[in-house]
């Protein structure tokens, strides 16, 4: 079965894992509104969660990162008086230097992305949802930050009252077409605004989706009308008027058939029913069995 | 007594040290002929070597690099099929990227180079010898090679024929007035060809050397006619026609006033003897010594 999965943030990487762990043919549409530029270098936080989850060589505690870490270099950084805000681990570092050195020589970041798939045994399609520059901006009442300004440099306190998407950033080769040939389509439990909205943001995939003839489904981010990690409660608040599933499903209007939502959120609704929480290997089969299951709930 | 040495490669560091841990008021004019861009970044290699020197942090076994060093970065960029003939660690790496992007935004590398110094509790004052591109070209029967590419990526195994410095470099701000102000000038016991002559090919330089009003000094790379390290006592019986105290004091003709050497090269002429290998901080302080005696030697 093709499960085509939008993916972006702490829970994208680990449901990419979770659907890489089954037998689905997998291919990854991964959020770039989160790029930066940090030390003159381009980085990509979700392609590489998703990377490095899907490699097995990511930090599984922090979320984030390369597992067996150091941070020598960032060290020296802060010892010469430079910016350490954004955490860059050493072995980390090796990729953000050779993508960037790529992208400056005109190589697309799909097609980088797609080589260090498969230099890192990566079986699964790991697609970016652009190449073109897009990104997330958040409005808070402090002003308007880059998103990583916002969630790193001041730790996603400052309230969320608007997001943003900046650039007129056309699909990657690759990502309406896996739209069009998916058999299910599957939104990982992720912030609808900032880890999901920048990939709708995208021309083409919104409507790509809209227009779909098989099966779509979202896994809700929220547990007890609470999130896991990040602001993504407090913001299903403030623009969707609550935490409910019904909430989450009408964030998602148009665009899935099905929401995937905690036992501790069961009750009204019809929503498919399972533990979200991908806390080990045997909770991610569960969530990924729930969500290929909605491939055969009819539209 | 304010000492300027001319310091590149090896020697140049250990010799920069040498005279940091005297009690002469230094300043360092550090070599730029090998700088080379690897993964994007600009390295500095002679530069780098001279502040880790100086700053105690330097690897002084390897000779190059930095102390208590991992290669964490340059492991990912193996594994992503990346170049990794140079090698480059991560506490290095810290230095490079803010280097590199101090670079970009227009910073000359005199001004980066000053406040690293700094940043590393460096009191001598470390000077590249332009903030202008120059760089160094080897001409072997394999083909002209970029210095480190031959240095490095081809182990300098290819036999020397001809050596050229490439670019219209003006000396940077505070070379030739450091120069100027001198006590005595002294030059390291580097590569004649490779790691001096770079720096006496910028504009200025030379001729504010040969227009002292003060002693100048250097100290042969060569121990009992052979180099401690590098193709310097092939290059100087291609180049000048033999290794003994004379053939190198020629190279430097006009340049110096008199000759530091090896006891083991001991013999005719009017040479300073001393024991120039820099094995430890002994052996330091007499060759700091026996440099410094030359300011009293009448021109």
């Amino acid at each position: 079965m093709k499960v085509v999965a939008l993916a972006g943030g702490f829970g994208g990487a680990r449901f990419a894992r979770a659907l890489a762990e089954s037998d689905a043919e997998l291919t990854v549409i991964g959020n770039v509104g989160d790029d930066e530029e940090i030390l003159g270098l381009h980085i990509s936080p979700d392609l590489d969660s998703i990377l490095y989850a899907l490699a097995g060589i990511g930090d599984e505690e922090r979320g984030w990162g390369r597992a067996d870490e150091t941070w020598n270099a960032l060290d020296t950084v802060g010892a010469l008086g430079g910016d350490t805000w954004f955490q860059l681990g050493d072995r980390d570092l090796g990729l953000h230097l050779l993508r960037t050195q790529a992208l400056r020589k005109g190589e697309p970041l799909s097609s980088i992305t797609a080589r260090f798939a498969r230099a890192l045994g990566v079986d699964a399609t790991v697609l970016p949802a652009t190449d073109d520059e897009l990104r997330t901006h958040v409005e808070t009442p402090a002003g308007d930050f880059p998103f990583q300004e916002w969630y790193v440099g001041r730790r996603h306190e400052d309230e969320v009252t608007g997001v943003r998407y900046e650039g007129d950033a056309k699909a990657a080769p690759g990502v309406v077409e896996a739209l069009a040939n998916a058999d299910l389509i599957a939104i990982s439990p992720s912030n609808p605004y900032l880890s999901i909205g920048p990939i709708l943001a995208v021309h083409g995939i919104r409507k790509a989706i809209e227009s779909r003839r098989v099966p779509s489904v979202a896994v809700s981010p929220l547990i007890g009308g609470r999130t896991v990690k990040g602001p993504a409660d407090r913001m299903l608040e403030r623009f969707a008027g609550g935490t409910s599933p019904t909430h989450v499903a009408a964030v998602y209007e148009g665009l899935i058939d099905r929401l995937v939502i905690d036992e501790a959120d069961a009750g009204e609704g019809d929503h498919i029913v399972t533990r979200t929480l991908m806390s080990d290997e045997a909770a991610r089969r569960t969530l990924a069995g729930a969500v290929l299951e909605a491939a055969a709930v009819p539209r």
